[in-house]
């Protein structure tokens, strides 16, 4: 089983709750790496027979941290349409809310399309070298990073030289997946706060609440195989212990996959 | 009572459920202007004794038409922390949720900050002429648009030709108000769906869901006044049903209010 799936596993305890566990593979600083718990509970709503289409939106919030360990998840669906099906989630460890979600599902069907958005000039992944793998937080080790702008340094502190919020850079698993939306959902949070690319430095920052919406469906994403995303980043601002932060995931033949966006508290 | 305080307005009933009413002043195409919902799941937790801070994000879903008349909100405090809080907010009418959101709230502190975000340089609103007010759609007359760039066409039909989904435009309530979160949530919402803009006619489209990100405390809302802001809206692609659409809300004096993203279906 790929890392991945096994971070995001759920199943049916003895006592009916739908049960996972925090992943060690995926630890950042003081918790499970928040995109494993966005696909955790992606995952939850794409194992129900009763879903309606592909995800279309998720909005996880990061209500409180996630200690090592179990934790049980509580999935209700909200509302049923002809084609839009929405669900709410929650993540409960000893009561606590550790997180929850709420996600649209919904059929696509065939309109008129039109893609203003383009995706930066980069040169391909395999003429950027890979970040070195050598973080102090086991999640980095999971994934590759081929930053082809904006690169994170990681200086001892901030030297008061404002450097560029925006990166883009070609997002990989290390251990290599097909693509789905598991994978694409934590994908969605696998940009390095914008804060340590403007400071040059790395330090404990969390995800408040982060939006992702989806602009290709199950086979598109299936017919991707396994390989490199392009990751494209920034930021509008950072004030009084909040920062916003932007992306958007393009496939290697330049489709628009999904947009995100995060609210990330700092001091 | 300003007319937006009048459509948000919620009351304890005697069975002792919060309850609203949907707003005729404010309707749209089969249902109150989706910014009246949100800002008014936004006043169910700002009228709350128990919260903590002020509004830092808001995820909206639209979950199902709401119809005229009255309706329940039903709010449910998720996790509080030492300076962030979670809630949970549903809107009901006859057992079906028609509405929910998350909503996060924060206290703000000083910290180092940085705004590489600008706002684009237009005419001021009084050089630029307000947008006439003949729309079928009752919620346009309770706001001003002064499109600067990007304005709004209402063609009979898609003409084939492919127009800017970019507008920056200045915003105002008709009938002046001061600024709060009540009113910065519902102009959140305030920017027509880009498909009219790029295809240059109007016609039903409805938003699924919609996140914004507050950037400013009540303090600082409070210390604007009431006049004009300064909008910027874009989309990235419009595909199988579904197209995304960001904005920015600026003061007149620069200063980055909120950041919104919604995802909207069209046919």
């Amino acid at each position: 089983m790929h890392p991945l799936d096994q971070a995001t596993s759920l199943y049916v305890s003895n006592s009916g709750a739908l049960r996972g566990s925090a992943s060690d593979a995926y630890w950042n600083f003081g918790g499970p790496f928040g995109g494993v718990t966005a696909a955790t509970l992606m995952r939850a709503v794409l194992e129900r027979e009763d879903r309606l289409g592909d995800p279309c939106s998720i909005t996880v919030n990061f209500t409180a941290a996630i200690a090592k360990g179990a934790f049980d998840v509580v999935v209700r669906p909200i509302r049923t349409g002809k084609s839009v099906q929405h669900w709410y989630v929650e993540l409960r460890q000893d009561d606590v809310v550790a997180a929850n979600a709420t996600i649209v599902c919904a059929k696509r069907r065939p309109t008129w399309a039109h893609r203003p958005a383009t995706p930066p000039s980069v040169p391909p992944p395999q003429a950027v070298e890979p970040m070195p793998n050598d973080s102090r937080n086991a999640f980095v080790s999971q994934f590759e990073f081929r930053f082809a702008e904006g690169p994170i340094e990681r200086n001892p502190a901030f030297d008061g030289k404002l450097r560029s919020a925006r990166s883009c850079l070609w997002l990989d698993n290390a251990v290599p997946r097909d693509w789905d939306f598991i994978g694409l959902t934590t994908f969605c949070d696998l940009f390095f706060g914008r804060i340590f690319h403007v400071q040059g430095t790395v330090f404990p920052a969390a995800t408040v609440s982060m939006t992702a919406y989806f602009h290709v469906d199950a086979a598109g994403l299936a017919a991707l195989g396994c390989g490199p995303l392009l990751g494209v980043a920034d930021a509008h601002v950072f004030t009084t212990g909040f920062f916003d932060q932007t992306a958007q995931l393009w496939s290697s033949d330049s489709r628009l996959l999904a947009t995100t966006t995060q609210i990330v508290t700092y001091r």
